[in-house]
């Protein structure tokens, strides 16, 4: 009998920060690709677009004009998916199979530039850090709202990520419960505190570090790696080396490092295809519901769908909705890949 | 304060199969859309394509002719996920963090039909029902291998799904464990059945049955139902009334009936945009390891993307990749907008 390789033979890896299983297939890397391409947008954006909602100045769907601004700029989502109002709500007596509460909070825009033509990989880093000293201003203001228990800081970049305005920006919801996702993954962390009365992102960073098989770039303080049990193809998970909670832990050594490693890590992105390279990324840290929370650990994810070229994306889809999710190309080699790549921008070449 | 309303506020839902929530924000259902059209393939197919790799007759990726198959024809997977070759395993010693497997399965394609431009509401019942009898084969077949403890029957339907070849087919991955999403959702049904000593999804059933708001479909031995829980703008549910575990328990009237309702519901689906409507569709039912599994009630699921028109779905991406899943319009509006369509194919009116 064969030996298992985990490089070659399928296998399922194990995620402790949610208790879910994926199901990886090295040896179908290789398959021919006959599916769907997606659409690029290659065209040049100009710096203003007079068409754009979010560009300084313009006006919106609400009627409201955007100020002028020369940095961030922060406004409430037009069509918010959580609404500020208050709702009177007497729990029915019902079958387990209706359970429906209401949900209060709060949705924002996060314009990350004045400039309609830039992203993360191509701001310079102190307009980064300004990004991210948005994000701790926000995450202190929506978090002190007394109904507000949880900040979901997010960002969709690109089409076919359903972002609707090609402008850079993030979004952040704010609501007070905490989503499916954070509940698992704060279960998780929680069980093992209890447990080992440790930090399970932390001593997993900690053997990541030793092995180097996944980490991508490391700097003082941060690292971005690909998580042993990624689903998307380049799938990674940005570090923080210290315990921190939350984003507002951060020193302004720690913003400015977090900058740089939010910029080196967009720029392998986009070098990876010679593409704006498209993702979804999201902060997971400690709820604002007020409590302790130990056994948090700042991270980002980065869910990028690009497979093997700009137009061909892995999709999630029939055995994933139902059974599990697969990958083909294995983590160790995705890592390998991104850390090859060169640390400036293909534009700038 | 507002009395709450579940029509018109902000809402989560909770899923008792995999107890996960669903945001649900039905005042966002007339946001204006500004993102990603899809690409529509409109143009009629023929009934045979001499470049397709599964008509009859014509060559695999393997080199291997198919037979001049006359009804369904089924065939190894040529780029399998899971492979059948047994591979020796010990368990290393490692930290928590890289728990790996190997994972062991079967790999299969299930043509629907000879012809390359036959989908399910177009094909005769007699049709239909010869697919579902492939599936009670290949489930007797493949869940009687030693090593082989689920069967997943599913199909990806429409490139925007990631399917590669528009002839009609579907796939069966077989493997050693219980998926991510089927564990979950046995773990449910037994805690439920545990509990009280009956079945929770006929359970469920009844309960629609007397709301009925949110059934599409009903004949003699199936409902088709938009879930209370729904995270999919038209996802639906096939529920059989009787208690059956696993597919191969139909009497020969419900195979019939299966294909009847399936036929019924893609019309539907067809009808709703005017397209040959996308979606991934997957069998839940009892798995195959040997044990009795009187909690479990067979389903079928069927997740669609498409939101609002035959170029315009849903996106999945930041907030419920990190969050929880989100959704605009309610299960109730989508179901009365399904049931209220005509019961004929569009092309046939
Ligand atoms: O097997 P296919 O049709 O080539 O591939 C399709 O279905 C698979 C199973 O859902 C997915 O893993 C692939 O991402 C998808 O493109
Ligand atoms: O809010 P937007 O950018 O209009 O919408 C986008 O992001 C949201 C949050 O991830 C998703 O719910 C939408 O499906 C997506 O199109």
């Amino acid at each position: 009998m064969k030996n298992f390789d985990i490089n070659e033979d399928p296998h399922r890896r194990f995620n402790p920060l949610i208790n879910e299983w994926v199901l990886v297939s090295p040896h179908r890397a290789k398959r021919p690709w006959q599916g769907q391409n997606e659409k690029i947008h290659t065209d040049a954006l100009p710096e203003y677009d007079a068409t754009c909602y979010l560009c300084p100045g313009n006006v919106r769907a609400n009627g409201e004009n955007n100020p002028k601004y020369e940095s961030s700029f922060v406004f409430e989502n037009d069509f918010a998916a959580v609404k500020q109002e208050p709702i009177l709500f007497e729990e029915e007596l019902k079958p387990t199979f209706f359970k429906a509460v209401p949900e209060r909070g709060i949705a924002k825009v996060v314009c990350f530039s004045p400039r309609h033509d830039l992203t993360l990989p191509e701001m310079d880093l102190a307009s980064i850090e300004t990004i991210i000293r948005t994000w701790q201003k926000e995450y202190t203001e929506l978090g002190s709202v007394d109904y507000i228990n949880h900040v979901q800081i997010f960002e969709n970049k690109g089409s076919v990520m359903g972002c609707s305005n090609p402008h850079p920006h993030g979004q952040i919801w704010a609501q007070s419960s905490l989503p499916t996702q954070v509940e698992k993954t704060q279960n998780s962390l929680k069980a093992y505190f209890d447990k080992n009365q440790s930090n399970l992102l932390l001593d997993y960073l900690k053997e990541e570090l030793k092995l180097n098989e996944r980490i991508v770039i490391e700097n003082e303080h941060f690292v971005a790696l690909v998580p042993f049990w990624a689903i998307w193809p380049f799938e990674t998970m940005i570090i923080s080396k210290r315990h921190i909670t939350k984003i507002t832990e951060f020193t302004s050594e720690e913003v400015s490092a977090y900058a740089s490693i939010l910029k080196a890590l967009t720029i392998k992105y986009d070098n990876l295809f010679e593409t704006s390279f498209p993702y979804s990324s999201g902060i997971h840290q400690a709820p604002t519901d007020g409590e302790e929370h130990p056994e948090w650990q700042f991270h980002m994810h980065f869910y990028p769908p690009l497979l093997r070229s700009a137009s061909v994306k892995k999709f999630m889809v029939g055995y994933e909705m139902m059974g599990e999710a697969q990958r083909d190309i294995t983590p160790e080699k995705s890592a390998a890949v991104l850390k090859a790549l060169p640390g400036v921008h293909y534009k700038n070449k």
